[in-house]
């Protein structure tokens, strides 16, 4: 049967999975969708995620690429899927591409979501999606902050401890922080055509501390230029972190 | 020591609680507070709920009236209790009240929340919290139907199978349906001097099988009128019921 490679868009409550990726015992999103398509396959399938969530990390549109030579719709692909998967993975939308998609390398960028939660009490219903940080915070500092993240930049200051990539080069399109409408919450957005790992929660732990006045905004550009991941803040937990979408 | 009596609103999220009233052996949102309270007390409190939510009931705004001889001030106690408690159940509020007050008695109203969400895929982040309705639903229909309950009626029609007491007669002072802020979720809010077992959920069934024009709007006052349980629908499931507010 000829191949046809299709385009998965998938949003998970990422509390109760150890990331994404395939592991050899532990619940990932990756293994949930690819258990998912082996019955409707017949033999075991591999997908490819536009990016590796780690742990405790949510997704409103990850995106993932399979190829496949069921021949079943792509409508009907989805409620099958989505009648088998457990509640907190949903594939959202799929669609048919050109053969060769391949959801992380056509990757063209991404956008990730952190809230913040500035209030003294959590309350309960936003605990598994925000960080709870119960100080107020400076919003006008940390937009200054984010805004100097914006361009192409080494972002080796803000790189997981230990990690080995070939360039710890980004481009960063848009980094802006707000208030969530009619919430408490303060949420960072940010945009870039890829990102180191950890790099995300990296920025926002030396945001909170730039709202909370423990750094100056303009020592941001020093941190960078730095490339010094000791100069940086501690990471903020992962539960805050969602990726809201790939663009292709 | 001298007796004072405090109230207490507190927020949980009902989906790993057995509802609110202390068992012998589940866990519980009231049994989570008396024993948050015990080592402060130095013995063992009880409290006392102005309503007994369900299995997987949620509340924003419950409240709880408990008397105490310890002298820590209402924030010290605050902070105390949601130190100890576990993350699914905070309390927002403690405030001093005249000797006397009854959490459940004094209670003039409670308004309740139920959320519906009406696409064919749930979302993940909103599986706790909404009862999937994949059908499109006439919400000018459910309109009408929200609004014939509105005044004091004999309720038993909306009653829980196998319930015993006194009076089925309660008084509904506000009863609306509308769409979420962008959000394709529908959302149902009801504030009434008291509420039957089920009421809310029976009352949420019956309202989306006006939606989906199984039954006709106007039949919903008939259906009231029979006081019997089997004319309207089946119950809506726990997870979408909210507890708002309780007013004194």
């Amino acid at each position: 049967m000829p191949m046809r490679t299709l385009k998965l868009t998938i949003a998970y409550d990422g509390t109760d999975f150890f990331g994404w990726q395939r592991q050899a015992s532990e619940r990932t999103v990756q293994a949930a969708v690819e258990d998912a398509l082996r019955p409707i396959e017949g033999q075991a399938v591999v997908i490819t995620g536009a990016g590796r969530t780690d742990t405790g990390v949510h997704a409103d549109g990850q995106v993932a690429s399979v190829s496949l030579t069921a021949s079943i719709g792509t409508i009907e692909l989805q409620r099958a899927l989505n009648a088998t998967l457990p509640g907190d993975v949903r594939v959202l939308d799929i669609v048919e591409t050109p053969a060769g998609f391949n959801a992380r390398f056509d990757a063209r960028s991404k956008t990730y979501r952190y809230a913040i939660w500035c209030e003294e009490v959590m309350p309960p219903a936003r605990r598994r999606t925000a960080w709870h940080v119960p100080y107020s915070l400076d919003l006008h500092e940390m937009q200054e902050a984010a805004a100097l993240l914006v361009g192409t930049h080494d972002f080796a200051a803000f790189q997981a401890a230990g990690s080995d990539v070939k360039t710890t080069v980004r481009e960063i399109t848009s980094s802006k922080i707000g208030n969530e409408p009619s919430s408490p919450a303060v949420v960072y957005e940010i945009t870039g055509s890829g990102f180191l790992r950890h790099m995300v929660r990296n920025i926002v732990g030396t945001m909170v501390d730039v709202g909370r006045r423990r750094i100056p905004s303009e020592s941001v550009a020093a941190i960078l230029a730095s490339r010094n991941r000791a100069r940086a803040s501690a990471t903020a937990p992962a539960h805050g972190l969602t990726l809201v979408r790939v663009d292709y």
